[in-house]
This record gives C-alpha cells, structure tokens and sequence, in this order.
C-alpha cells in the first residue's frame, strides 16, 4: 500500500528546518521520497494549499480522563485530583476504554499521531490505541500499594502489561509513577528495575506544585529531584512531566543524568500550579524537552496547536521578552524535541526519507490561515492555524483521518458512548 | 424574514446566567421569543446538540491588519509597529478595504458579530462591515498631523467619517485616538469635542508598555492615566485598550470617571508587553472590561474562543490562584461585560426578549467538545470549544453563516484577492 501527498507545503523539521514545496510517497509505512515524486500510488491525497507537517506528539497526558472533560474547572490541582480520583473510583474496564478511544479521536483529527499516556489499566487505553491506529507510548502507573485502588501490586501490573505489550508497531509500553507524594523509594526503585529488564521509557509526574515540593523537602530533606538522584532513580529512560518547580541546580542534575521533560504550560495555568516552567533554561542546560497537554480535565482538550501558542505566548508574557521561545522552536517541542524525550528521533518527529510516516496535513484555505508565507509556516502553524484545520492525518503509513474525517472509526458511535457513560457518571 | 433556532442549549447570558434547552424565534432583526417556540418560520435552524450564545463581541483591533498576519512574530511591540507603519504606506484603499473583509469573514465564522476597530480610512472598513454583514464600531484614528500619513487633518477626517457614517444599522462610527505616545493634548480634546458634539463613543489605547508610562511621566511628570484626567479627557464615552501598566490608584481614576477596559491578554503576551493587566482589579473597583483580540499581526487571529481561554489561563497563572478569571466571567467579558463597553448592553451582548438577534450557533457534537453538561455549558465554551465549531452566526437576524460555511460572500475570492495583496506588499 502506497500513498503520494501532492504538491503541498512541507515542513520537514529537518536538522535545517526546511520547508520545501513538493510531494511525499509513503510506502510500507514509510517516508519513501520528498519533493517531485514521479508517477503514482496507491492512493493519492492533494494537498494544494495545505501545510504537510510531522504529526505532532503529545509528550504527557491521561487519556482516558477525557471523560471528565470540564469536571473541574477554575479549581487548583488538589481539587482536581479529588474530583479525579472519585471518578476512577467508579469507571470500568470498558469505561477506561471508550473514555481513550475518545481522546484518541480527539488527538488524530487535530494532527497529533502520537501520545504519552500514564494511567492504570494501559491494556484498556492499548485497545483504544489500536481501535483508533494512532502511535501511543503508554506507562502503566505505579503507586504504592496501599496509596492505590488498582487490585494486585501496581508494579507487578506495570511488568506484566509491558511483557504482554512489547513488539508492537503501534503501541510502546512504558512503566510509568504518580509522584513522590504516591510513590517511595522502594516503589521508585522497583519500577526502574522492571524498566531496566524489559529495555522500555520511564515516565513519572515530578515537581508540579509548591505543595509537593515543600511536602517532599519536609518529609525528607530533599527537593525531589534531588531525592530521585540520591536514590539512583534518574537516568535516560526517564521523562518527567511538568518540572515546574526546579532550581537551575535540579535542571543541572536531570541533564547530567540525561533525563528529558515534558512540558505542560496549559495544564499548569489552569491549575495555577504557580511559576511557570523554566523551560529556556531548561533548553539552555540540553535538556530534551516536549510538549503535553496532560489530562482534558485540567486543559480541557488535547489540541496541541492550542497549546503551542499558549507555550509560546506563556513565556514571553514571563520574561517580558518577545524573542523567548520563538515559534519554531515550540513547533520543535512538539515535532522533533518531542521525538528525543522518547528515545525515538531516529524513527518519527520529523519528514525525512526512511522515518515512519507520521504526517498532518493542515488545510490553509481559511480567512483565519490567510494570508501566509512559505518562508514562515512553521510560526503560521503556532500562531495561526487550529487543530480543527487538519485535513489528513497520517499514522505509520496508513491515512486515519482524510477530508477532515475519521477513517475507520464510527465517530458518532463513539460519540455516543462517551455521553452515555458520562451521563452515568455524573448526569 | 422570521428564523427559528430549534432545540439549542442556550447560553443566555441574561443577569442570572440562565442556560436553557429549546428555540429561540428571530422576527424582524429581533429575538422575538425564546424557549418552547410553537409554529413555524419562514426559515429553521436545527440546533440539537449546539450551544447557542450571544454573538461575541471583540472590543480591540484592527482589522485591516488582516493583511499582515505573521507579519511580526516573536518581536516586541516597537518592531511590530516599524512593520505595521512601513506596511501601512504602502497600503491602497482597496487593501485596507480587502484585509478588512478578510478579518470580518474569519470572526463571522468564529461566532463574533460585533467588533471594535482603530483605524484609519475607517470609510473602508465600513464597506467591508456592510459586505460582510458584521456589527462595526469603527474607530478613525487620530493622530498629531505631524505623526500620521493621513492626507488632510486626521481630527476632521473623523469628524467627516462620524458624520457620515452614523445612522447606519450595523456601522457604529466612533473617534479613535492612537496613544498618548501620538497625541498631544489639543489632540485629546479636539478629538473630544467632536465625540461629544456627535454623541458616539472614543476609543484610544493606553499604558500598553513600561516605555509608553515611562516616556510619558518623563515628558509630562504624570502617567498616562493621570495625564488624561488632568487634561479632562476621560468619561463614560471612552474605552481604552490595554490598560496593562496602570497603578491601583489609576485603576479607581478609570472607574471614577466611568471609563471602560478593552483587555487584549493574547496580544499583551505575543508582544511581552510584561506585567498582566490588573483585571481582577479593574472589575472590582467597577469597570466594565470586555475581551479584544487586537490585530492579527500581534495575536495573529481573530478568535474570540482562543483568546477566552488564554484570558482565563493567564489570570490564574499569574495570581496562582486557579479560581481567578473564572470561565463564567472570561465569557462575560466577551458578550454581555463588552456589550456594557460599548454602551450598548440594551441591545446586544445577551440572549434576551427585545434584543437585536446577535448569536452565534457552537456545534458540540465533535470528539474535542464530548462530554458536555447543560450545568457547565459557559465554561465548556471557554475551556473546550473552538471557533471552527461554529456552525452559524446571526447579526441583527440576518444568518450570515451557516452549516459552518458563509452566506452571502464569496470567500474564495476573498482569500485569493487576500493573497494576492499580501504577495504584491510582502512577496
């Protein structure tokens, strides 16, 4: 199966950020050629006037709480985690289930074809994954036993969810770990083990709220950075989300110990998590840093185009300094930046020849998108453009959304259940 | 020409905030009834599973500039303004009156009927407000004759534009002065005097950054605000734009003298004007604040939803409280709290008996807006809903968008006529 986007606007994303006019040809999942493709392919889609970017990649979220979309608004993040933690309570296996296939929808119809995930029951969000054909890194989240309603030893429920799920093309298990309010040292350590042994990403939340970091310094005497080093925790398996409240000497450490970040600047505004991530800093020290909307409850969507704005308004608003975090590099944080927290550069996050073929396709032809320049697309696809103008959206080779529309999904069906359980819920 | 809007959620925003299921009846550019409708229409609209709102009204910008989205991306204000100034020398009137058009047509189709503009050759936009079919508070732009490439006396050509203008059923002419950093005193009060001699609104912006205050207090020994008031400039008739580097005492001077906010947070943060404006201030000590976008070139759209939820983010952020800004007050300020702006809440600005038909029609019926609850509708609007959802948009009872698409305009034209400027200035 081969398919030939026509004659659109590429924005590779390449080492030198080129933006070329052209064609792509995929085949066999692949990036097979960029430019002046001669002859034809299985399928072709036109692309006159759109933007052809790397499918974007959501580095931190929880996607079966798309469910609970707008349950706890204008409320700090303790608040939410209570509204949060009441609701897992209550949702079941198949609950988990249409709740990620709903974000899944959610995130391919605005260009992102892949995803963090952190989460009990990964299995669930893995069939939603699969359902959906978008690619989803998915750390099943341990905790301490007793700081858990998972039945059995989360650790045990992490391992054995990543030797079930190893090896397939789309879904990349991960262990994942709540935070150092839910997890000790031993947890900690024994969920790197598991990492270690089965070869795959660690993903934990880290330094989001004041509250935990005092809370932490209190209970131990560190900061948790400085905590997760003195245990031997950090390295370059893991990713952590948020990193908001760190010192430069805790942003020294994660990158002398390679660890990568993921930033979340809509999630922490709304919850007022306080500061704001020093994310240029972060840059500065080599640091891998990527995108993520974390949950639709503290954002309340999963549209990175909404949130690379935020990201680069955000700073600039901080630093009273226009130039910070310029356009392209928020488009990198959400490309290729977000391709090296996963470990994954070599295989996604830009367009290049022999890289899966991870594609959106933004359709331009709107007053909102009007006028633009070649020269300057990627600072039109932050500052402009909607996650609603994606036209295609292209996953390993195979097209899941085309004409703005779902591929082989019933949406309205979806749809439907989504509101169904909601209305169960909390109607 | 009767319309009904069938089965909606209604988002009133009437003074108890009332969300209501059913119909809303149009009959002679008025809402004419709302609730359970019986009978028919010379035309129906099926609203199930849409939020109907009041239209949304954007209290600052300047729609011409259109033409020059992405512009001036990740510079500070004073490089926008050199790009804006150089662009707008070589601007014909058929330019201004084309970027105009475009402007309209993109917040038509993101639920805004009403806007404020600064400008000059407001003649222009004018024309484009009456094609486009938008409600336009157009403010002529008033400079110092020595600071401005207007032909003739900027102040007269105001006046003249007030008087031609005014009566119109969708064309409000205001005066508009460009900032204390363009005009004199004499300036201030000629253009004053015209305002109150045609009784219509002033519209000037103010404090947007430390270098204005500075300069100013430097030049003058007083800030602006102070300068104003001394000078006698400031009343009920006046809306100010920005407002960001105003001390609390200039804050109850504003409110003393019944001035009102136009509050612009995308663009204050795209350009790091630094510092928040006060808003939580502003509405305690009374002011009437509404929501603007600002141009293109510093936001760079003209969505009003997007510009909801970073106003809502951005207060939280920058007061670590996450009750601040909360989403009911961020869509008051965008409908009924601009309405009071503008001196027109009798007429617009809410989903009342008696009002003029201004409303917009927002689809909910997509992944990124699934869940919804009738209870929380306002800030699922302003966390979850986008302004590609609109799916129609009424202005004085006439639909000037439906099934998500314009009415009554080219748009392809328009786009292209758009480009092609855009490459002529800029190609």
């Amino acid at each position: 199966m081969s398919l030939l986007l026509r004659n659109g606007w590429i924005v590779t994303q390449n080492p030198r950020r080129e933006i070329l006019r052209g064609d792509i040809l995929v085949e066999d999942g692949k990036i097979a050629g960029i430019g002046g493709v001669k002859g034809g392919a299985d399928e072709e889609i036109d692309c006159s006037d759109c933007a052809i970017l790397p499918g974007l990649i959501n580095v931190h979220g929880h996607v079966a709480n798309t469910l609970l979309r707008g349950r706890a608004d204008d409320v700090p993040l303790e608040k939410m985690l209570e509204v949060t933690f009441a609701a897992d309570g209550k949702l079941t296996r198949r609950d988990v289930q249409v709740g990620a296939l709903l974000g899944c929808l959610e995130m391919l119809k605005s260009g992102t074809t892949s995803f963090v995930d952190l989460f009990y029951w990964e299995d669930e969000v893995a069939r939603a994954v699969r359902e959906a054909g978008i690619r989803g890194f998915l750390a099943w989240a341990v905790l301490d036993p007793d700081k858990t309603t998972q039945r059995g030893v989360p650790v045990k429920n992490a391992e054995q969810f990543v030797e079930k799920t190893k090896g397939h093309r789309l879904v990349s298990p991960m262990v994942g770990l709540q935070g150092v309010y839910a997890c000790s040292e031993e947890t900690y350590l024994a969920a790197k083990d598991v990492a270690d042994r089965e070869d795959v990403g660690l993903h934990t939340h880290l330094s989001e709220t004041r509250t935990e970091v005092y809370e932490h310094e209190k209970g131990t005497g560190l900061r948790p950075v400085e905590w997760l080093d003195k245990i031997g925790f950090l390295g370059p398996r893991l990713s952590a989300a948020h990193c908001v409240w760190v010192t430069m000497n805790e942003v020294r450490t994660l990158a002398a110990r390679g660890v990568s970040v993921a930033h979340c600047p809509v999630s922490n505004m709304k919850l007022a998590s306080g500061g704001v991530a020093p994310v240029p800093e972060m840059l500065d020290a080599g640091l891998a840093v990527g995108l993520g909307t974390d949950s639709p409850i503290s954002n309340n969507g999963l549209d990175m185009f909404s949130d690379m704005k935020v990201c680069a308004l955000l700073h600039k608003a901080n630093r009273w300094e226009a130039a910070t975090m310029p356009a392209q590099k928020v488009l990198d944080l959400a490309t290729i930046d977000a391709a090296k927290v996963l470990g994954r550069e070599r295989e996604i996050g830009s367009i290049e020849v022999g890289k899966r073929a991870d594609l959106a396709v933004a359709d331009l032809r709107h007053p909102h998108a009007t006028p633009f320049y070649p020269a300057n697309l990627s600072s039109h696809l932050v500052y402009a453009c909607r996650g609603s103008d994606i036209r295609a959206t292209i996953v390993d080779g195979v097209k899941r959304v085309g004409e703005g529309h779902l591929v082989g999904v019933d949406e309205a069906e979806v749809l439907a259940r989504a509101r169904e359980i909601a209305g169960e819920l909390f109607g």
